[in-house]
């Protein structure tokens, strides 16, 4: 038996290894000190609970046989799907429900997605990049460039026109920049893709964080994306669903490429490979929907964005340089006094006993710059920042 | 963007969709008519209390800061792995935890494991099959050669010595014909599989309906399997699951191919491409194991057992020819008077208002051929049986 040899060209990546390493030794040496974790890429604030009565009446549902649910359709259930439909119908969005696939999150469909792409594409991610974009097309042997993200276009790359690229990847509020397209940067991408017959993977899995309403948080609020994105969404963020795992992925009908249709592709790639989402976790998806769904999502949403006003109010008051923030999750600042992104690391670890997640692990682009989250404890938040003040006011 | 061609050479199943049409279009022409579904493939009852009980205290845990979960383990809770170790130990098979991977169910893992293996393999699926084998495959454009499963061989062919494989495929207890093999016979794929340096993909999803002790229900319990196999099993017809969602596939550290090693791509596989199974389903799928969890299940299997044993009673008296039954959940019985199995399924449905499924779907072998199924419920199966015997009997 042949192995797919691509696997051995894979890198392992040691940054989240090396931060945990880094801690521990320095939690060991000074067993006294009271560590502040603002690298933590996970949600905090348990299920709404909306979602909490959702499930429990699903389960419920389940131990019943009259009310018991077996396999379910592999794209999802209706009674979800329909949310989504309104969910996008709000910012004028069109969707048909046979265009949304209900899945077990934006991890698994942005890997899974690529099985309906020939081996012989150009991928075009950004550079810093969400790792997964980048090892998925290793893993399948394709040809990856990258389109820089920097200081001077604001972690907000646009296409070269003399660049062609196939598979072009844009993720908006960007993970790890927390940068975010506005439609006039989010059309030149749509145009470029159009022209080069391009197919544009567009990861919205932080779009519940833009509270600026002249933003996109969907692809198809920008004319022609119909024809060339595929939009992938989550949950995770939205709803504290990291543990529950559940997101969505629209296929547009109207992706036509060789004589194959995306649409009809993905529909017999998730009907032969993949079994759908546990009926009780659609049930809490749809819970989020609901008035008061949505009331307590936002709420924790609120929190997460408090905790990045915390975060940036310090950053403007010290003078640091940064992207993200206002409409993410995430914040991207340039390392004070020039240092690299893990001397800064160890610097903020040694000195201020706050731990943020090096840029220079996500990209070449990203040396220098360093990542804190929205996801920490409030009170624990302040005190970080309380402490990096203190240290970089010096 | 050049697509995966590859999507252009599957067939459309129309089997089940076909079954449908006709159920549709005959009740409509016949109101009155009782129609009963012996073809069923999905559980019926609901999940056993010790489930319900379980998710129950995980939503209750979701639902509070102090116990929230978030980001699990991709492969899985120790906790979940710990019990699926110790199910193996009970029939003499030594797991390591890292050996271990809890996934969304086996069609997903089914699916998802070629991502190891070169295009340029032969793959070997027995004829009947269980589609997801050879799509999948025609999806990557692997080559297929088939193992004839015919009455002659009691529908568990065995290898041919003269023709090479890579990837051997292996469902015991077989879907759709209900066939197990013996230690001997498996002893026999292993060897072959060795000689060839193929590797096995063991389906192992009906196990829990094995009653002789005698039968193997790992393929790990034969000698030389974890230098060539991987089992990929699930708690769907086990403790009802297929609307829940887990399995887990056994990945043996041993298994080096062309320097390297799978156990290791397959977790690079999965922490790079899947986000692991909802925390309160792998709460759910513990219970399984608990001494309440275990009795409950066996008494479901119990349930169905005795709908296969009320069908199989009826086909020894009737002197209808058939396989599978004691040890599975299907029976694969050879249609009466030389009946074509949509002849026979017309028939069945027209005289008698029984549905099952005409083996012709399954493949070039399985004309002539008929699958009933253990699934329905105890008084309709008795009454379907009964109207069996009338039609038949005449």
């Amino acid at each position: 038996m042949r192995v797919n040899k691509n696997y051995a060209k894979l890198e392992t990546s040691y940054l989240f290894p090396t931060i945990s390493r880094k801690v521990a030794e320095y939690q060991s040496q000074h067993p006294e000190a009271k560590i502040i974790k603002l690298g933590i890429g996970d949600v905090t604030l348990p299920l709404a609970p909306a979602v909490v009565t959702a499930l429990e009446k699903a389960v419920a549902e389940m131990g019943k046989k009259e009310t018991f649910r077996g396999y379910g359709p592999e794209q999802g259930y209706e009674f979800l799907k329909e949310e989504i439909q309104k969910y996008y119908a709000k910012r004028q969005v069109a969707l048909k429900m046979d265009e949304i696939f209900i899945s077990d999150g934006a991890k698994s469909d942005i890997g899974n997605i690529l099985d309906l792409f020939d081996t012989d594409n150009v991928v075009l991610v950004p550079d810093p990049v969400y790792p997964v974009y980048v090892d998925t097309n290793i893993m399948a042997g394709r040809k990856i460039i990258f389109a820089n993200a920097t200081a001077e276009n604001h972690f907000l790359p646009l296409p070269d026109k003399n660049v062609h690229a196939d598979i072009i990847y844009i993720c908006s509020p960007n993970n790890p920049t927390g940068a975010v397209y506005n439609k006039e940067q989010l059309q030149a991408w749509v145009d470029y893709a159009l022209k080069e017959e391009a197919i544009i993977l567009f990861d919205g899995a932080y779009e519940a964080f833009i509270q600026d309403e002249s933003l996109p948080r969907s692809i198809y609020e920008i004319e022609g994306a119909a024809k060339c994105a595929i939009e992938i969404c989550s949950f995770s963020k939205t709803a504290g669903f990291t543990g529950l795992r559940c997101g969505y992925t629209i296929v547009p009908e109207g992706l036509d490429f060789e004589g194959l249709n995306l649409n009809k592709m993905w529909l017999r790639r998730q009907t032969t490979k993949y079994n759908g989402v546990p009926y009780i976790v659609q049930r809490a998806a749809a819970a989020v929907f609901s008035e008061e769904g949505q009331k307590q999502t936002k709420e924790a949403i609120a929190y997460y964005k408090e905790n990045i006003r915390t975060i940036s109010q310090a950053l403007d008051e010290l003078g640091i340089w940064y992207v993200g923030g206002e409409n993410s999750a995430y914040i991207w600042l340039k390392c004070p006094n020039g240092m690299k992104s893990w001397e800064f690391f160890d610097y903020l670890l040694s000195e201020a006993q706050v731990v943020g997640t090096p840029g220079a692990g996500f990209g070449q682009n990203g040396e220098g710059f360093f990542r804190l989250t929205a996801f920490g404890d409030k009170e624990q938040t302040k005190e970080a920042v309380a402490r990096l003040k203190k240290l970089l006011q010096k």
